[in-house]
């Protein structure tokens, strides 16, 4: 059965998934690298943007595991980029070049229409304007069985997280302090929403923990 | 130099430092002895309730440190107990039986006033009532140079973070999930009050992390 899911959604010691004052610059926000040096370490992440080397064990194996029989993928609009508003023109096509990481359709949440844009390597952004709920029946179709991905950011994730549809969520909480930023978790009673704890793997980098929602009975 | 510190503070995924609905039956709120399995199994914390084995390594080592140079404890009136409002009577003596494990003098934060109580093994319980500032300086003094230790709870730390007082906290993250409870470091920018991290260790058990807040230059 085909699953929502969350992978490598890095968080600070004091629960933010991304510092404050995203912009050009500072993609994830000020303080945000320090959450994400866990995974820019590993063979799997750099192989990704055609670098060699790199550690393995857990931490690759996580990243690995991120990608591994997802179809599609659904992003917020700030993970897709710094512009805010109506687009002013067709010139951002996201953060990552002309062949970026993902290889399958993305749906880019937000409020401004815009044509779908083609890159390299089987990555296609497609602009929703009609809600989370639509875009993950399109990002389901368009997976054909297999998962979607909610790549973030941490406003579009506690979105889904709220309405009980992520099946599976991987965090790895990094020993960064960030001080201010977008709070992962915060208000959101994940027990109550029927998720539990699975899996927790340390390493000197992070601590990784697997959520899972509890699927219903079938007795 | 008497420094005042927290240790082996452990707070869940969430950021919880403790679990909703502190009872007399429930000490750390609903689910929180989760957040606490990684101190439970150390030998260190076996021998201090009269018990034979238990785990050494990292975490050991930790539970013991948090001992080590330690003159006098501060806590919350909700850590020493159950009883909310005025005293009713002198019955309760805190959660640890007739031989408590701080062995020092106990300065316990609390708007009803109360007699000090002497224990077994050098542990007396006074009362404060004029405030965390006032505690703070009747610990020291009891403290004849040694350290101070703020033992909990959430509310008693964040109380004296935000005033800047802390100079090293210890904390454990542990893989826990809590939905609900007492958020240790929600709304506190620890870098803008001047800590940083200063110390990491992974085990199976928890990611551990210093705080330290930066000493005034004295140039």
């Amino acid at each position: 059965m085909s699953k929502l899911r969350v992978n490598c959604f890095s968080m600070s010691i004091d629960g933010y998934g991304a510092g404050p004052d995203q912009s050009l610059a500072q993609p994830l926000g000020v303080g945000g690298t320090g959450l994400h040096e866990w995974v820019l370490a590993t063979r799997t992440f750099r192989k990704l943007f055609g670098q060699q080397g790199g550690t393995t064990g857990a931490d690759d194996d996580f990243v690995a595991r991120g990608f591994d029989h997802v179809g599609a993928w659904i992003l917020g609009r700030n993970m897709f980029g710094p512009v805010r508003g109506p687009w002013p023109d067709d010139t951002w096509k996201g953060w990552w070049g002309a062949d970026p990481p993902y290889h399958t359709p993305v749906f880019v949440l937000t409020h401004h229409a815009r044509a779908s844009i083609a890159m390299d390597g089987g990555t296609t952004f497609h602009f929703v304007t009609d809600g989370m709920h639509a875009a993950l029946e399109r990002a389901r179709q368009a997976a054909q069985g297999r998962d979607v991905r909610v790549g973030g950011g941490v406003a579009t994730i506690r979105a889904y997280l709220r309405a009980g549809l992520i099946d599976e969520m991987h965090l790895a909480l990094a020993p960064t302090l960030l001080g201010r930023g977008e709070a992962l978790l915060a208000d959101i009673d994940l027990p109550a929403l029927g998720y539990e704890r699975t899996e927790r793997v340390s390493t000197p980098a992070a601590m990784h923990v697997v959520v899972t929602k509890r699927r219903a009975q079938t007795t």
